[in-house]
């Protein structure tokens, strides 16, 4: 439990996802001492999910035993294009209704506290830049692979947002012009072949031809809420079928590693999101591998190329980090 | 003519290509008052491109009727990954030997004024910004399309070069995994889809099937000296295949400008080099509305897709920049 102060030491960094809102409330060195998850019901529209937000972060707190009080600020990465100065919204494509949300006044009103709000991709290579990586590298590259792929982009030791404070959609990089339809409308995108919904349909294809695989006999023909965790169970118990699936997207996000080191030479790639937290172990060598084969040599030589330790927790705590710069 | 003045003033800019140096003397608005032109001769290893160097900066000082003594300083752009701060060339894939040479160093001793190295495409993409975009765009990716596909990131108002100085390899981008067979030995990279020698290719190989062009009435069956000008002149006679090869090269340019701005989202793409200098008029608008079709809609809004009008002098160009700028 964390030592009481009536100074306001602390930080709550949340990062709001599509189906779930996750709140942590931070120390001045990092360290997450409390948690607090909710889900996101955007279908109940924008006022709703705003104070779901904010209830996130009470929770996070009181689940500390500490109070509003001791919290000098809220950091929120949100899943859209986000006008950082302004803390607005612009779109967020997965959230009905947001548009030019102006995010940080509403809940600055809501906590009375100092809010700032980023892309939660930004966000979360932000978290893993200074927590992880002791704000080392003067160049990063984040790849998150989860329901689809999203990117943050670390240059000369900031945060790279660009024009329309849109940059790192990598998930929607073309790899393969006549590959499967994406979301998106085009064909091939990064995350049409390798995100957890393009593992998850391969997988039920595969088995809809023909192939055997434990997943059934875990799940039910249906694949009743499968997780990528699954996939991992599987593999490790012998899974030929789910093996071949998983090695065939840890290449495609070898080509677009390969892809992001030719264009952008950094000095670190650094792979998170939910579907490499659970199967690192088994992806990790493969990307490594097929990034190295694919990438100029001059241009990959000494790029370290790792998964992050911090797992689902990167956003919380890069939003943290934001709110400990922003109150400063 | 230049009024002559006891003054160094002036400034040199050389573009170092595998076939051929560019050299040109500009006055201190960015102004082109002479220009010389030598080949490459690579084959005759390092020292004797140096010298060649050399003399393509006296002979375009002296064809302005100037003397060494008026230039403040000499820029070089060449082909591969150069260490700015020491001017030292790390490699140039195409131009045998060239590893770690001390290119800066040795010009000094050779021409007696300082001498500032880069990397041809991120000295094309600085001329343009500067000299062309009077240095408004914050953030600008340049696309040289030529004999291969460059590219060039300036960020935040500066020339952005990686971890390794070779940041903007956006010839090897993937876009095509199962795409033709690229000189890197991978497959579907952006220039053996869309480079001058991949469209000559499917001329060839279309000739050969049988498709009729008027290129083999202009310049025989073997297409002999066949230029990225001669495709212009045959599409502006009616030539049907010749136009739906360079349709499809517009359209493969267009998705590989998607990726980048998907990527960066800069506030500017250019696009430079050869083939976009002879075929703007035929090729942008097909490139403009397939990156439209491709991009996140979010993402292009206001970006704007421009050919730069500095053609083939974009090189030299940036290299007076940068010779302007380190003598400052």
């Amino acid at each position: 439990m964390a030592e009481t102060s009536s100074k306001a030491e602390y930080v709550v960094g949340v990062d709001v996802g599509g189906t779930k809102i996750l709140a942590g409330l931070f120390d001045s060195s990092f360290e997450c001492i409390g948690t607090a998850k909710v889900s996101t019901k955007a279908q109940r529209g924008v006022e709703a999910v705003i104070e779901r937000i904010d209830r996130s972060v009470r929770d996070a707190v009181d689940e500390a035993d500490l109070s509003m009080k001791q919290v000098a600020g809220v950091g929120i990465g949100a899943p859209g294009a986000v006008d950082f100065p302004n803390g607005t919204v612009i779109f967020a494509p997965n959230m009905e209704g947001w548009k030019d949300v102006p995010l940080k006044k509403e809940l600055e009103k809501h906590l009375g506290v100092p809010v700032f709000v980023e892309n939660d991709a930004n966000i979360a290579v932000l978290g893993v830049h200074v927590a992880e990586l002791k704000s080392k590298p003067r160049s990063i590259v984040g790849i998150f692979v989860g329901t689809g792929i999203g990117g943050g982009l670390i240059m000369d030791g900031e945060l790279y947002s660009g024009f329309n404070h849109t940059a790192g959609e990598i998930g929607h990089m073309v790899l393969d012009i006549n590959g499967p339809k994406c979301g998106c409308g085009n064909r091939g995108c990064f995350e049409a072949l390798a995100s957890r919904t393009a593992i998850f349909q391969r997988i039920k294809a595969g088995i809809k031809d023909g192939e055997k695989t434990m997943l059934t006999e875990m799940l039910g023909d249906g694949l009743e809420d499968l997780r990528s965790g699954d996939l991992r169970k599987a593999i490790r118990r012998g899974d030929k079928f789910t093996a071949k699936v998983i090695e065939q997207a840890a290449e495609y996000i070898g080509i677009g590693v390969a892809n992001l080191v030719n264009i952008f030479n950094p000095e670190v790639v650094v792979l998170g999101g939910g579907v490499v937290e659970a199967l690192s172990d088994e992806m990790l060598p493969t990307i490594i591998k097929t990034a190295k084969d694919h990438a100029m040599p001059g241009t990959i030589k000494g790029v370290e190329i790792i998964s992050s330790k911090l797992g689902d927790n990167a956003g919380i705590t890069g939003a943290a980090v934001l709110a400990r710069r922003g109150t400063k």
